[in-house]
């Protein structure tokens, strides 16, 4: 017997790297290329650091309140977090408590296996079609829950609301959470149906879109009956999660509606260009209607080639798993970080095998 | 049946009134009445906002690394979180998973039994004595784990390094957890424990005597075996917690340790004085060695005092539970808020019952 019989052993997430050195080309965590909305600068410029003496407010209002303004919800209708795997992982605890599976895809985000791990919840992968795609009947049996990013990653596939209401629709006893990290970039949410359905979970968050991810800040949408349930939990963990300086970037950046139509726009601009070019280097890939691209390449190896690139200093993104091993995630960049890495991969390319 | 059935029913830790308005004088939360280091202000003045688009450091070297200097230790015997409520929250997940009972005072602070609750471990609270102290032949008892804060919260007492060792040589199978949040006003840290005991976790906060409640900053110091469990679940969750701004202003506080000895210095001053003057006044109190005290009025009911003190605008913490209900939790604010709440409390104690 030793404490070391009690402890919760679980096998990690392991996010992307996040080099120190500053002169590559990071194309492998999904950030954004432009900074966020130009008047945060003046929140941090009249920022009082005496304020930081005090607790932030623990319902997070000034966030909250601008979030139910642009969302068109009401603000008990939010529920505000460290990112939006802070806000997904609160969900899990909260809804995800039946013996029955939840259920998400085989390939999706690699973070919901490590969230059933730990809070010790039961799952089934429901394997995606040949080229990507949900089928909803898939989940059409008994659950837990269920839960897939739309679009989708690491694919970048976009799926209809009509696909999201059918699964809705059958599965009136589950929460259903629709993660929307990178709707933003050219997909329709599914956000509308929150007037039909009450079991219904809409994440989202400031890391992609709003071009904050060093300042985590998530948010999930639902009836007011789902987030009293998560606040309750959230409560019990640890009251104050957002600070303050944090709250009133957040709120500053909803602000700025011209600016954040402007930067998605380019990086959806950028993405189609990609596409093309990609298309050209023999690359095939699904259509992403996100602020990435998940491509293979017929004729060399998905591994080989992430490795070069990253001799080149340009990192993107590689798993060694089933089903994906000869699939690179590159992250939309600016125009010129594309263009880099466009010679590179006609570089790696000409050297062959 | 309903996705009702399967969500977590809990009853959330209440914080202490976060009031709005900022005419008042705020006694209820225990937070430092001086600004942070004024080093602070440079990292807001220099901080590029193009930086957010980026991913913190999920290690959160810079302040780890500030934190292994300032204590002496390791950087992997360190782990930091969103205010030392997350870290408590990561510990319980963590260590506590045995089926034995973990035990921890039953006067101390409430945030323990939630913890308890919202993760299903088992507990069972040791009554202090009748002057607020801890028995160590209480712990020995079998149990999964333990739990408590030096000095105590609400009642500020302080208990030795012998004791604590005491409770540790007994307990070699479960992780003990030391809660320091207030250990920087006069109390003796037991950090040098940690060379003998393995299974010892010294937990402490950036909110009380580093001013930085607003920021959400506090830390685990522990043996690297026990750190590494930690981060494993951490990673688990989220891997980013800690937003760059945040990692940049706690490292820099760490830097100014003649400020740091200035202001808990004051603090302790004026706590001092306060013990004086709540003597006049007639109230008893167990000795506090925090930045605040717990006082009791033999001839005055505290709830009343409570709504009027708060009637007057000044807030302090009053806890309706069995032990407690005639004691006010005062923080030590101000010389001048200080002088307030006394002449406050002459008026209050003139009218009488």
């Amino acid at each position: 017997m030793s404490w070391e019989n009690n402890v919760r052993r679980v096998v990690p997430y392991t996010p992307g790297e996040q080099p120190k050195v500053s002169d590559i080309i990071k194309l492998n965590t999904n950030e954004n290329p432009y900074p966020p909305a130009p008047g945060v600068q003046k929140i941090l410029d009249d920022f009082d650091i005496a304020r930081m003496r005090l607790y932030p407010d623990p319902n997070a209002e000034i966030l909250v309140n601008a979030l139910a303004e642009t969302y068109h919800v009401k603000p008990n209708q939010i529920f505000v977090g460290v990112g939006s795997d802070d806000v997904i992982s609160m969900a899990f605890l909260t809804f995800f408590n039946s013996e029955k599976k939840i259920l998400f895809p085989d390939v999706t985000y690699s973070f919901y296996d490590v969230w059933a791990d730990v809070y010790q919840i039961p799952y089934q992968t429901v394997p995606l079609t040949e080229d990507f795609r949900i089928n909803p009947d898939d989940y059409k049996i008994p659950n837990g829950g269920i839960i897939f990013p739309n679009p989708n990653a690491p694919t970048g596939v976009l799926e209809s609301l009509d696909l999201i209401e059918e699964i809705l629709q059958a599965n009136p006893d589950s929460v259903v959470m629709i993660d929307e990290a990178y709707i933003d970039f050219g997909g329709e949410s599914c956000l509308p149906l929150l007037e039909k359905y009450e079991n219904l979970l809409v994440i989202q968050t400031f890391s992609k879109s709003r071009s904050m991810a060093g300042m985590r800040i998530g948010f999930a949408i639902g009836s007011e009956k789902l987030i009293k349930c998560m606040n309750d939990v959230k409560f019990s963990i640890n009251s104050y999660t957002m600070n303050h300086i944090t709250l009133l970037c957040g709120a500053e950046t909803l602000k700025d509606e011209a600016y954040f139509k402007s930067s998605t726009g380019k990086i959806i601009e950028t993405r189609e260009q990609a596409k093309k070019k990609l298309s050209e280097l023999g690359f095939v890939f699904p259509d992403s209607k996100s602020n990435f691209i998940f491509a293979s390449h017929p004729d060399y190896d998905a591994g080989a080639i992430f490795n070069k690139l990253k001799e080149r200093k340009i990192f993107v993104r590689y798993w060694n798993k089933p089903r994906i091993n000869q699939y690179l995630r590159i992250t939309v960049g600016t125009p010129e970080e594309m263009q880099k890495l466009f010679s590179a991969l006609e570089e790696i390319l000409a050297e062959g095998q």
